[in-house]
């Protein structure tokens, strides 16, 4: 009887939680789950999903070079399965497509995005996302915060990283303002990128300075990143289109970025607020626009990283006369590091040598790091794994 | 050849904007995206999936009532097609079900997460989702936070909402601790809750006092959400067992909320530490915690809310007479507010019409708020904004 009693006690239980567990997502059966991504000791990776009524199953992901799907195998079970790898260590996104349809993995409730692309995340362990791990070190905190941005007419949200120790300081900080690529938002950086824990971790190691870090979404037109906003179904929409040509030119967001966003940082954080302790970087439309803000605004940051992308001469409105006069003012001024990265693989690459050319013509200095691989956030968080320990 | 130039140019911008696009999320053909989901005047919705190579797909969501999968006609383009509603203004999620794999919908880049359940979001607007909107109203701002859990051997990482102008204030603040459901995580209060603007419009609209919430992770062996730790693949499997009898039951959740976190809390934010202005509250799995924390610590907090949890008698280790002399002492101690929120269609709704009967056997007081609906975000959202006015 009082064996019977516990079952029932622990059946009513288990029912609990069951329905807990289910009903928020829909209470369809579930079959045992299965293990996927499954990392091998050699860093192969089976990648596995349960789709006995499936036709066809493809994956593709950052770590086929070409992205290119890979056909999945259907075992008796009704499971397709992949075996890919060895792979470096490393962060990887990728998705399953199902007869057709592009979908996260089922069995992996770790997903990132980056603008309107949802992905399942792997994370193969080594030497480099032990930089981007969370470690046993002090951390610091990652703040959504809402500001007033005049120059665009709205309140916007940006992303600011505190370092270990901000708040029990009276100190004061330097300043990096990082920037993210087309069709991305102010999670990017956090979510792909993981400045946060690669700044923890740098800063323990004593690589890189206790900064601020300070996120703003590039897109012109957007208030923030999508998922804020509920009645953001128009902007959801609307967002696909933010990486147009007119919103990638639009000089808005370099002026927005020094009228509105510096200032809120320097009135809201304790930041040292001049140029020797200000860096600016971004990556693809982000490094456009660090450009761009430097080119605009040559007395504004001492330090400036250029990641994946090159002369922005393809750009109808393109002038060379005026892009030569900012770069005379910008070599005047005299920034303290102007770094340029960028991979052998990058579909930007030529771009980056006519950048590189252009401004060996006009003696303009700069630091050129070239890496393997391509457009990627690979290298973007490599890259700042290299590029935060030379600032301030 | 102006002209021509000109072409050039647009189409070496437009091939850097759509690689930039779609090389993180690999080159495959995207035909035409399909508008989905379309919300209709009257606020039925239109759901739309392009799958031409797919045979069957269901829709599932919480806009049905019974979670069941309601099955979509494939048009003669291929396009999956089914409309719903007029559905209540209120925030939805739902997921397609393509041959058998649940998917979110590839064209909605909203997602919203709690714990494992990764689900595509859809937002009728309306009064109640009013209150959830990003609004033009000062706004506070959310960190993410990791402080020391000694009782628990480990950093953990929690969510801090503090109320607009905070920051310019030098005052102090009540704190409303909020506790998440079994199998969620701190995070699932901001994504699914979105408790921050529920208190930003609440606070504008001075029917909520301006406070600081706290979400801490109710699993006592996880460390964090499974996003952020990389090596987490493992922990990610752990946590779906993480809503286990024992995990639920564990006293270590209430002991290190009161001996970890408050004092945590207290040290690093402007709080006014004492239990007049300390509050608790959780739904479901935080629920029960709620119920054990001020079992356990009846001079913690003066306010208290049970959302869709009853008596926990169910549980293997329950023992009646201990629970009795807790709520005695609790009432002795006497909160200024018992609050207890439970849907009408929830499935623990006879656990606490039980709970209430047992309080009234004891005369311990409560005020109880039944609702339509069941266990569901809709209800909990629901009751914090209708709880939070009552605090403090």
């Amino acid at each position: 009887m009082r064996m019977r009693n516990c079952l029932i006690k622990s059946a009513g239980l288990l029912m609990i939680l069951l329905v807990n567990l289910t009903i928020t997502a829909n209470a369809q059966q579930r079959p045992e789950p299965v293990n996927s991504p499954e990392i091998m000791d050699d860093h192969s990776v089976l990648f596995r999903l349960r789709a006995p009524e499936a036709d066809s199953v493809q994956l593709t992901g950052t770590m086929n070079a070409d992205f290119a799907g890979l056909k999945m195998i259907k075992n008796e079970e009704g499971i397709f399965e992949i075996k890919v790898g060895p792979l470096d260590p490393d962060m990887y996104v990728y998705t399953f497509i199902v007869d057709g349809v592009r979908t996260i993995d089922p069995a992996n409730n770790i997903v990132v995005r980056d603008g309107s692309y949802i992905e399942s995340r792997l994370m193969i362990p080594g030497e480099l996302t032990d930089l981007y791990d969370v470690k046993d070190v002090p951390h610091g905190r990652v703040n959504a915060v809402w500001y007033p941005a005049e120059s665009l007419g709205m309140t916007r949200r940006c992303m600011v990283y505190t370092p270990p120790g901000y708040e029990h300081s009276s100190g004061s900080y330097p300043v990096l303002y990082l920037l993210h690529g087309g069709g991305g938002d102010e999670e990017a950086w956090i979510s792909r990128g993981r400045a946060n824990y690669v700044l923890d971790n740098l800063i323990a190691q004593g690589k890189a300075k206790p900064m601020i870090i300070v996120i703003p979404n590039g897109n012109a037109s957007a208030t923030s990143a999508p998922g804020e906003t509920p009645l953001a179904l128009r902007l959801q929409q609307n967002n696909r289109a933010m990486g147009s040509p007119g919103a990638m030119t639009d000089e808005k967001i370099p002026v927005s970025l020094v009228n509105d966003l510096i200032p809120f940082i320097e009135e809201n954080y304790r930041v040292i607020a001049d140029r020797e302790h200000r860096a600016l970087s971004g990556l693809s439309m982000g490094g456009y626009q660090t450009q761009k803000t430097s080119n605009l605004f040559p007395d504004e940051f001492d330090y400036l990283g250029v990641m994946s992308m090159g002369l922005y001469s393809m750009f109808g409105n393109y002038d060379k006369e005026e892009h030569m006069a900012q770069l005379e003012a910008l070599k005047k001024a005299g920034p303290k590091l102007y770094w340029i990265g960028c991979g052998k693989a990058d579909f930007l690459h030529q771009s980056v040598v006519d950048l590189l050319k252009f401004y060996d013509e006009i003696g303009f200095e700069y630091t050129y790091r070239e890496s393997e691989g391509g457009h990627s956030w690979n290298n973007w968080r490599l890259y700042l794994t290299e590029f935060a320990p030379m600032l301030f």
